[in-house]
């Protein structure tokens, strides 16, 4: 089979909240893979595979997914976004297209990776961000989750905080920074930026980072958890809706727009 | 029937996207008004109904909603929210519950309402604001907008924008207070305060308002399509999913909390 000629890349952003996640399922279940592809082949006049940058779980956002896809449909790159949004649901768009060297991957060019974590105070529940942040409704010591947070900064084993049952690769990687704000109407977001993250890795740091704003593991307990390299000592998993894949990085790459 | 003996009070925000507006609905369709007198009637320990100061339309959102409904049911209102809250879904939310004089009513003693309509400048589709905000991916002129918003400040005769083949009551108003906000990210939100508004009135003015922001109306059009009285002239409903209910206001009564 003849080589397609084309390499194009995507920014996407989408809401994760009707989806099973980015990767492609069998029916009856729809990722965002599955409606992407679709509606890919339609504008190219054949059948186009996706690679992306993440597999978000179900329910997990993104404001910037890339992907990438060979084809040898003709339609010029400034003329997709708009196509393709055309024809996708309103709670996936694309943000960007662009033609890629035939050497980049969304996936393995991915030098580093951006995530926030969405966090919102509520006395009562606050419909609108149901499926956008985690909400608590006890006071949270966001001074005791900064102290806990500053520790995870570095290049560190994060064992502790991969999911139970992960592929078995090196649970070694570099958060080179963390940032937790606190939004207007009592939102608070944590941005975390690094090299890579293991699965589940921001959700298990978020859950124990917020058990510790609870006053439920204090701040030496909690560096026990990490040194531990022990997934079992560290809180369940954190909510999916509050998570949101931001940024990736693609350092050196000039076939990259910013 | 002996009278019951307490009149509840509830401030309520919901997403009104899944819901057939407030009102009550014959099933299947649904209504807000369905789903809450269900689960009041539960905590209550009988059946209740409900009044409210507003009617919202098919998925236009509450912040301050008022009910208010007459039942022997025992619950101390301030456990109300709570138990209400663990059985309504979470697109709907109780906020806050108090006892109300016996000749109080959320709609009838209403005085004054304020809405709130989001518009989102976009360049291509935000995911995250289809359900919440009229998204517009062209330019608008945000100065030409707020000159025809200041002219409709005052008491005026609305007909210009009330919903064709509205109930026939006075089309005079007083709206004594519309601001349109700049936020971040380039949301515009439209804040309008007034003793009473007509059905579809703010809807219709965002609408025209927009189309003034377009410059496919003239100021000086506007002001000859609000002169007119004739609700042909102005422009197409603008989308339920911008408009929020606000707050409601009852002046002088001390029987409603702030």
């Amino acid at each position: 089979m003849k080589a397609r000629a084309r390499n194009i890349a995507l920014r996407l952003s989408y809401d994760g909240t009707r989806y099973h996640g980015f990767q492609r399922q069998s029916l009856p279940v729809v990722a965002v893979q599955n409606v992407l592809e679709k509606v890919l082949a339609e504008v190219c006049g054949e059948p186009v595979e996706l690679a992306a940058a993440g597999r978000t779980d179900t329910g997990v956002h993104a404001y910037g997914q890339v992907v990438n896809f060979f084809t040898d449909g003709r339609i010029p790159v400034a003329q997709l976004p708009r196509a393709v949004n055309g024809l996708l649901p309103p709670d996936i768009a694309v943000m960007a297209a662009w033609e890629a060297g035939r050497d980049f991957s969304a996936r393995h060019s991915s030098t580093g990776k951006a995530y926030l974590y969405r966090i919102e105070r509520c006395t009562v529940p606050n419909p609108f961000t149901r499926n956008y942040a985690w909400q608590i409704f006890r006071p949270l010591d966001v001074a005791a989750m900064r102290t806990v947070l500053r520790l995870l900064v570095g290049t560190h084993d994060y064992s502790s905080f991969r999911a139970a049952g992960g592929a078995p690769m090196s649970p070694v990687r570099t958060l080179d920074e963390i940032r937790l704000d606190e939004e207007e109407g009592g939102q608070l977001s944590c941005y975390m930026h690094g090299n890579g993250f293991l699965y589940h890795m921001v959700r298990n740091i978020m859950s124990t980072v917020v058990h510790v704003g609870l006053g439920r593991i204090s701040t030496d307990r909690f560096t026990e958890i990490f040194a531990a390299h022990d997934r079992r000592l560290a809180s369940p998993t954190a909510p999916a809706c509050g998570l949101y894949l931001l940024h990736v990085d693609y350092a050196g790459r000039t076939d990259v727009p910013d």
